[in-house]
């Protein structure tokens, strides 16, 4: 028998239509690439939107299906594009614009963009591949200065677009399942994957990651977003805050910790996204400047990768900000766990807490998830057993985008993280490795990212990326790179060894250590691990 | 184009399956109608259910669309139907303990229940009207004492029910439409009307009011539900706990003040939803008694009707402790909207304020509001314009069960909630009266409501309830039936036309006031506004 209850399609039209009506007067604030700030409210933000989606629809020809790509910065506009395109059943593909030409090519083509949305400041990075690009039709540029011109055929401004066009619209009605958003993940093996979002999961995973067991969010926060809305949908925030009435602050190409900092200042922000990396330059920048006046900020939510239980409690101890650790990935939409004490850990040690506030946490209702060993066998939930993390859920992918192949997939229908991972008896989820940078040794697995870990928490250690590499005797062994916070004061290996032998057993103690600049990275930040290893096949990683 | 999510419906077994996995040592404590206190985990609590469900299936031939009635206190088994019931796609009907025995017997012959599960205490009730109910094939005892004996036939106790079956079950996979729930409205005019919730709406509406702005409820709360289960769902309460891990606390039917705060007390809530007269009481007996130690209560959530702004007030003085106005209907899953203060309600006086949170607030996301005026025009949102509210969204009724009578639905298909109110610039809705008890004085809309706040804000005035009575000149004028809070304090009509003369126009202010012992409520504790207008009719309220 069905149930009586109205047909109430989750889309991102309800959410702007909730904001609009709930939360008129809450702000949506932008520091713009040209250093201007910007502000308006939710209400305004309705009505640009319904501009938008007019011009879409009147100018640009679009309709239902049609792939719209945006290449810009986190801000107002932006933020009108995450709804204006898909309000009227179109599909906002937010591209990375930090991938290489050769990938942005392949993505545009691929995803067969009929229109760009592009900040004038990032029109260089598209010029270069234009000729290359077979779908693109128009390009429409944010944000251009007086005196703007680029060698990009069929440009429009933004603002002259929408300028003419009708405030108000009377939205399609949409199935919650079609296809609201797209983003292609990074791709650190072979060419990035798409990932087509609908508007019900985006829906679900933004009413999911506000609620208190995850990022916690009210109507009294001032939230920045970090995170660049061209890397998984900012995490949902631009959907959520308008669920919250949160108000949002946006930074563009502001992402210098200087720059962050007086932005958390001057808009009294509480709460916060972003990579640990980004949060590690904060934190340095503060030590050296400390703020006058105690900032606003609370507690900053923290994805991507692992946050360092060393960066966690300083943090805490020297501005008392709260990090607390988040895990997800493009295919999940992308938050599926977050690290929280509970009322039964309040009377462990700090270092106790930090231990299990430094796990990736559990997960949320909407998302299951099993850690699957090398025998093929669910692995107890021991904190201790590990084996491949597999995830389901109303926000999990169930394919990739044009692509019949199942590799990441189970024959039961779970998706495969490519993540090797415990879970503990209380449900606290913790990533030990990618299965690619997982070291065997001797037929012992040995966790890169523990090792990463403790090495960072030395004093004088910035960063420490480890690797497996080759060895006679035991297969595999592990290869440390370190990066010193002081060059002048060097670490030998002995030292390194000795510290290691609190926290780990004889055969997990890396034999090599090398002392490099910087670790290489991803687009995304992370540690680009491939890059090490190319580096040491090179022969370029010496002790 | 459709996005490529994975088909995850939102039903009451991922509920289940995820408190299970996510928080399996949070507990359900039940203090039972014997007194004894009864406590298990969530993990004991889904294996109960999997028994359930196998004995429904195996034991009593329970498929898909049946529908199966409970008329019991809240405790664990009454969680345990919550689960077990929907789980194998049958219904779980919640049947009011507190209407008449004709009324009972209507609704139960009205769903067509096949199997009831009965509280032994309850039993009484249910002999009655045995012989007249049409359908109901097995009664299933649960908190049988030794020796108990009963005229009904077909009976099994709900542990023998039970014990004999698997703990584990492969749950029928179900249509996140399908119904899951049953509920009739009290039916202050005419026979109750069945509403008929799905698992969709069920998971939504839980998953919606867990959020800051709402309830604000985490996996650190321990919850009091004193709303009974056979009132809508207890709110939505027994869902949403488990998506939550906060603890649940029953009290069955240990319902007077004391008993609560000794529940409270003793395991140590610091959360609590319930109908005002419930928190009337609370505070009365927290007055006479003060508790030696400062309940760890923090916040109660009030619903069913208006929270007077004095006990409020008082409550957060005396006691530390907050009430948080919410509003919502049988119709609609209950809860809508709730009243919280926002950043910008900081600098307000504590009048102010309390005028804020005594109103019934800001909708959830998912749902969507209107006034309607007279004229059939939408209201402005200006905080003064009265008319019909009007509601829609995914947990609002699109019809009654078993009826095409369309009265409580517009042509466009908002559900017409026969509540008069406003809603002001911020969004936050004031419910002034119900349609059928609003007063037409000269042609003056004047709010009964409003006029009853008033009249209980005064220091010997316990209950006020105002109704409509016939008159000549004015069609209708106000007569307001009050209840002293000590008798031997009579307060004269001059006194109390000078008293209400500080905040209404002189045409608004009641001729006529007549004393009584306590105003008549009805089945869910409102004031029974049918039954005080019967004793006027009959010459029974002489001033």
């Amino acid at each position: 028998m069905n149930g009586l209850i109205m047909d109430y399609p989750l889309t991102t039209n309800t959410i702007l239509n909730y904001a609009k009506s709930a939360f008129p007067d809450k702000k949506l604030i932008s520091h713009l690439p040209n250093g201007t700030r910007h502000e308006y409210t939710y209400g305004a933000l309705e009505r640009r939107c319904c501009q938008l989606a007019n011009a879409l629809k009147n100018k640009l020809g679009i309709t239902k299906g049609d792939m719209i790509g945006t290449f810009a910065w986190n801000h107002y506009q932006h933020v009108e594009l995450y709804y204006g395109i898909p309000g009227i059943g179109a599909i906002c593909h937010t591209i990375n614009i930090r991938l290489s030409s050769q990938q942005t090519e392949f993505i545009i083509n691929h995803s067969e963009d009929k229109v760009i949305f592009v900040d004038a400041t990032l029109v260089p990075l598209l010029e270069k591949i234009a000729p290359k690009l077979e779908t693109v039709e128009k390009y429409i540029i944010i944000n251009a200065h007086d005196g703007f011109t680029t060698s990009l055929l069929n440009t429009i401004h933004y603002e002259k677009l929408i300028e003419d066009q009708l405030d108000t619209i009377q939205w399609p009605k949409l199935n919650e399942n079609d296809a609201c958003g797209m983003c292609y993940t990074s791709g650190t093996t072979g060419m990035p994957k798409g990932v087509l979002y609908s508007h019900r999961s985006t829906y679900l995973h933004a009413m999911t990651i506000l609620s208190p067991n995850a990022g916690n969010y009210s109507n009294d926060d001032i939230i920045l977003l970090i995170v660049p809305q061209f890397h998984v949908m900012a995490w949902g925030f631009p959907y959520m805050c308008l669920l919250t009435g949160s108000d949002m602050v946006m930074p563009s190409l502001h992402l210098q910790p200087e720059a962050i900092i007086r932005i958390l200042e001057l808009e009294k922000v509480n709460k916060a996204n972003g990579v640990p990396s980004i949060w590690m330059g904060v934190y340095e920048e503060l030590k050296k400047n400390p703020p006058k006046k105690k900032l606003a900020l609370e507690e900053y939510l923290v994805g991507g990768s692992a946050l360092t239980a060393s960066l966690v409690e300083n943090f805490e101890k020297d501005f008392g900000i709260k990090g607390v650790q988040a895990w997800g990935m493009t295919e999940t939409s992308p938050l599926g766990t977050a690290s929280r004490l509970q009322k039964k850990h309040k009377d462990l040690t700090l270092k106790e807490q930090l231990k299990i506030r430094a796990k990736q946490g559990i997960e949320f209702p909407g998302i299951e998830m099993r850690v699957v060993g090398d025998n093929g066998q669910i692995a107890p939930r021991d904190g201790r057993t590990m084996g491949e993390l597999q995830v389901k859920g109303a926000w999990v992918i169930k394919s990739y985008f044009k692509t019949n192949n199942r590799d990441n997939f189970t024959d039961d229908g779970w998706f495969r993280t490519g993540d090797v991972s415990t879970i503990d008896a209380d449900g606290y989820m913790e990533i030990t490795d990618r299965t690619k940078d997982l070291i065997k040794s001797g037929g012992e697995w040995i966790s890169s990212v523990a090792l990463e870990s403790a090495l960072m928490a030395h004093p004088n250690i910035k960063e420490a990326a480890v690797i497996a590499v080759p060895d006679k005797k035991w297969a595999e062994r592990p290869l440390a790179t370190i990066v010193l916070t002081d060059i002048n004061k060097p670490i030998s290996k002995e030292e390194l060894k000795k510290y290691l032998s609190k926290d780990f057993a004889n055969y997990q103690i890396p034999d090599y250590y090398v002392t490099i600049s910087q670790v290489p990275k991803t687009s995304v930040g992370k540690f680009d691990k491939k890059e090490i290893r190319k580096l040491y096949a090179e022969g370029k990683l010496k002790q």
